[in-house]
């Protein structure tokens, strides 16, 4: 490099001098100590035990709810700058502003990967935003879906109906129990023996060749997300596609969520081409029971969200 | 909806019973007071004007440097989560985890969206980190830089020298000055008449026929992000291609930076495909100053950093 000073004018501090800086850069340079997570009233903090060291704060106007079901303790507040928030077990769940992205990626993704989505079963997602997010899909006949929490699913209809609003497609079947039991109880042919299989080698064996499943994986961000290893697990386990992709939510810990998707053996399900893409064949808006269009997902964002940085990419 | 609760087995919440919940949901509820901008002892907090409601807090272990320069305030932190942190007049301006994608991203997209880049101008970016990703063009003959504080300059040469090993590479020129009097003092043919324009315009002029500016702007989450006013006002100016891309940095307010770019009249651009792909020619690693190839750009980000969602892609 070449400096042309003459050029230009020096700024006051010369350069090794550090007249103007108090520099603490030694050995004498005590620790700070701190609350390990504080809680500063009128915030709404989120610690993350996936990325220890950070939070997320929001700003909070009023505390809309506060209960406690015989499983978990659930807050809705109603914060500045991200709307309602629904908050379980501490642990920030699902924001007005942002969950469009989370809810229309993790349904969508694997839904518009297959040409012909008939059959769907959700694990969780008692808020209903997923239920709204499949009941764009014209050609799904049939939705199940799991949730142990009967208040959760009440809390999210007063609060959050137009999340909440997923429950009044008629194709949803609810039922209020263990997605595990559920599974076990359902008729799988009997060449699968399921009973005492890990979760998800119960999953794989319950869909049908070719079918898919989509769950929520680790931030591409966290120390601890070691994706070689997820993958390989989950290709030992489905037999098919495995794929990670990941999207933006700004109140999710780093700000980005991953997701793992996984075919099980049959038609090969090529996971960042939508073979289905909602943006066509059902308008994105004319089906189904959300009374406005996606906000989020296109066909361009799903196969983008599998484009990896090369540090995640080299890796895998 | 059909309800299978003979399934399944019930949460103690009753349906519209609330004996669980405390429901606060009346007219009667106080908003929530707090401190407007908390800063607990042992956390730097971060509060984005952009944003405001929010906050992202990283733990602190140290401070390894506090400075004043007669333009801005600097600290060094040692952070938990992100490694060494720079902040300027109380801004997180980069940290060691995530630098990666804002310096590679802001150099490379535009860079890697012509085919033979050849003089490069930085305004700002003072630490270096850009510099050395231009260091990886072997097509370019001549980096200019326009900063205005020696003293960034030094704090980030003692305590980031993989960021400020930009500065080593001999192509690059360090201007101790304002980027737009560099502008006004550079050779632009007479026909230019730059003096009193706005700083924007005096960038185009000085722009040769397809040639290409990058800068930041503002996240896709931001409720003031105005995209089409924004390609509307610098399409206008360049007069030649302008397109908005994201890249998610998790230290930045909303967990994405938004860029700008735009190129003049001329060869026509088209900011999202890699006509200079940085995988292939230089093998991203085998020319330049830095020691380690990019860690987060590659072909496939590139193109997927310009694919929106659908709130900000329909109104573009």
């Amino acid at each position: 490099m070449a400096k042309e000073e003459e050029k230009g004018e020096c700024g006051g501090w010369k350069e090794k001098g550090h007249e103007n800086g108090v520099c603490t850069a030694d050995a004498s340079a005590k620790p700070i100590t701190g609350d390990e997570n504080p809680q500063p009233p009128g915030w709404f903090a989120e610690y993350s035990p996936l990325w220890p060291g950070q939070a997320h704060f929001l700003k909070i106007e009023r505390v809309l709810f506060e209960g406690k079901s015989q499983y978990q303790h659930m807050i809705v507040l109603e914060s500045t700058a991200y709307g309602k928030v629904f908050v379980l077990d501490g642990a920030l769940q699902l924001t007005e502003k942002d969950e469009c992205a989370y809810q229309e990626m993790i349904t969508h993704l694997p839904l518009c990967s297959i040409p012909n989505p008939q059959k769907v079963l959700l694990i969780g997602g008692g808020d209903g935003g997923i239920l709204r997010e499949i009941s764009r899909h014209s050609s799904v006949v049939h939705i199940d879906i799991c949730e142990m929490d009967m208040m959760l699913i009440d809390v999210y209809r007063e609060f959050f109906p137009e999340v909440a609003i997923g429950y009044d497609d008629p194709r949803v079947r609810l039922h209020i129990m263990d997605g595990s039991e559920f599974l076990k109880s359902a008729q799988v042919g009997p060449e699968h023996e399921i009973f005492g299989s890990p979760f998800f080698e119960t999953v794989a064996k319950a869909l049908r060749e070719g079918g898919v499943m989509c769950i929520q994986a680790e931030s591409l961000w966290f120390p601890s997300l070691n994706l070689p290893k997820l993958i390989h697990t989950f290709r030992n386990i489905f037999k098919g596609s495995v794929s990670y992709a990941w999207t933006p939510v700004p109140a999710y810990p780093s700000g980005v969520i991953g997701f793992l998707l996984c075919s099980t053996e049959g038609p090969h399900v090529d996971f960042t081409r939508p073979a289905n893409p909602l943006d066509h064949h059902d308008a994105g808006s004319s089906f189904g029971v959300a009374k406005e269009p996606p906000k989020f997902y296109n066909a361009e964002m799903h196969s983008a969200s599998f484009c990896l940085p090369s540090f995640a990419r080299d890796c895998v």
